[in-house]
């Protein structure tokens, strides 16, 4: 499994709290989650200030699952990586958005809907629920995973229906929030997880690296297949 | 718009704060929030103690929504009732399934889970939030219904994924609750809907009220129409 | 209600045949099906070739339902009218996608994949099964809507798992396609419903005009309502 | 991974057409699909003649998926049997279902719905063409699979919205179906697959046998795992 962590690497070269909270940059962080629990994984980062975001065709065409962690420089993203990574993720590539994510270009581009939401930075803790105990993307984790300080994120959330929803949280405000998502989207899986935020250690928290982790199996392609092609031939199915 | 409004009556009848509560019972209380917002409809009741629990061929297929609330006696029904009121629901009467109605038998035949869940009465606030605005039964709501006191309710909810998820309710304890779902089987809509109990006076709630009366106006049928039938034709489909 | 017909009316004034089979072309085959069904509607056309293709900011305003039908002309409708069509529906303008519309860069942008489809036009016969007979847009038609002459469109078609799957299609070719789904995306109700061709006189078909006009009746808002706002209070919901 | 395949055995005991179709009985054809591509798997067969029909609670206690074909005898399987196996898959032991089984009890109860549907035994030739080619169960299959021959089921097919369509079927005489759903109950999958027949030969088709095979893997629960359980704790859920 060849994993691409993608970071926009803002918060964490600008302001010294977030510096110190991930000395490793978010990406980093979540680098090791995944390689803590999928040892054999090939697992590389990539950042916005790279040439081309780090994410050239060859690096896209080399990846099975690609995860995204943006927030300050959505619109700094160059539009032609953005349809790139569209076109990567419905040809079969997996894609896990964390957090703030959900406003980057390629989330609201494959969603087509704003992807708006409440929020309030203000130290709330966040219960994280189940609520399909036989996911993949569920195993594993507490009923609920709690979060001491955490942003709180609330509905309404500005998504399509997802196909599956895996986990609803609830924070100290009252607010709930639906914050594991799955989508399909050509041959592509999109998991959405919301817990994490640059200005909490919620990435190093044991639970969430799990998710994290479990999210980017369950959106690998499942080896070599036969993809269904336009056939428009004038005589029919018949052979 | 017909509508039957049922309820096992026990509590009402059995304790006295619950009398004092709804003096004219739950079924009172649910029906008066029909008829509130839709003054047209001819709504009826009927409890466990009636005759056939006052559900029987002729009363339903009167009927083009039925109501249920049970609690303490959902053994006592009939099981030839509960399959009569499962081949309405299939042919096409509306269903709208209130608060510990989840463990009725009715409920658990059309869904074939065990519709369990998790639940404590300390008296926590329950707030309503709407995940799908578009949807009929969200109509004229706040965002979100605040309860004062109820029971808690929840995750896991022991049911299929909802068609559609409307609301998402969170407690003082800090659970979650998909406490507004959609299903529909065969060709009846079915409506659950958590909010309210016999130890709260919940069902006076305007906001909860409206909700059932949504909720009752959903699931009702959209007037005759053709119903497809079984034709095992030996010719195949051609005229 | 407040119907807006788009048409691109590109074959109708450049080929004969089209012109014949649909005199008033086809935005007028599209608008007197709504008119017959619904004579209180008020119903406008708009085509590619008008000022804005006449979907100015005041015409989407003032629209409940737009319908639209595309073909040879995708890319020439201009980028700054498809985002002022997706922003409307995600506001709650309901949208009913006609036929080669899959193709259309607004269906693509609100879907966020290819929505490409196998395709053959040799005169096959069509036959329009009912899977969701409950659903207000399958209301009055047989089952199967058969159409004896109509161009094949046929799985894998790339979209996302529509949220109601209504209308399944089989083809003299063997093929098999989702030919009713529809999609709610932010507060806007969005139905394809794919019979009908340039080539083929399919929009005569009254069970075709029944259910064009089914679809728009369903995507229509439901009044004026209150819409969840962003509400990012810093000391939590309460009040 | 444990496989319980469970069948009927009536058509093969009574009619030597079936007999010699199916020498080693239907369940016979359907073990070795799941051995010949799980040669790890532990498979074992039962039916409808064996004590408890061969499926005591030990049985099912060691099964982590059970296949499911019947037809000439659904109403001589024991009513305690049924609650035991729907028991089982609500608790996460998988359940494939095939063909005719769509009128079990077992599968009737878990769905709630009649399971009806339309049919013709007539030699239609089946075509099943997959809509979810990223699912696991459609890996390796062609697009479409051919039947040559084989019995008709259509449309109107009464039963919930499927959790995932994964493969819909075309016939000869024009009639479509979705024939391949997957459906959650509990903690347990459910997948429905309707290509065989006793009267056709359709389980030694390679392709068939390798989605039944695909499905088996599918519906396995995933490991040990900590189901969610009930809590119901005064204090709410702060530790």
């Amino acid at each position: 499994m060849r994993v691409t962590v993608w970071n926009e690497n803002v918060h964490e070269t600008t302001e010294a709290d977030v510096a110190e909270r991930y000395p490793e940059g978010i990406h980093g962080a979540v680098a090791s989650a995944v390689t803590d629990h999928h040892p054999e994984a090939r697992v590389r980062t990539a950042t916005l200030a790279d040439p081309e975001h780090g994410l050239t065709e060859e690096v896209l065409a080399g990846t099975d699952v690609l995860t995204w962690w943006g927030h300050a420089a959505h619109e700094e993203v160059d539009d032609e990586v953005v349809e790139r990574v569209q076109r990567h993720v419905l040809a079969g590539m997996g894609l896990v958005v964390l957090h703030s994510g959900h406003l980057s270009k390629t989330f609201r581009r494959l969603l087509g809907t704003t992807c708006n939401l409440n929020w309030r930075s203000a130290q709330d803790r966040e219960l994280v629920w189940t609520v399909d105990p036989t996911h993949p993307i569920a195993r594993g984790v507490p009923h609920p995973i709690a979060i001491e300080s955490q942003e709180m994120y609330g509905e309404f959330f500005d998504i399509p229906a997802p196909d599956e929803l895996i986990f609803i949280s609830s924070f100290s405000g009252g607010e709930v929030f639906r914050s594991g998502c799955t989508f399909r989207r050509g041959h592509g899986r999109i998991f959405y997880f919301s817990p994490g935020d640059q200005a909490f250690p919620v990435y190093h928290h044991p639970d969430v690296r799990r998710v994290i982790a479990n999210g980017v199996r369950w959106a690998a392609p499942a080896g070599e297949r036969e993809i269904p092609v336009l056939r428009n031939r004038p005589e029919g199915w018949f052979e």
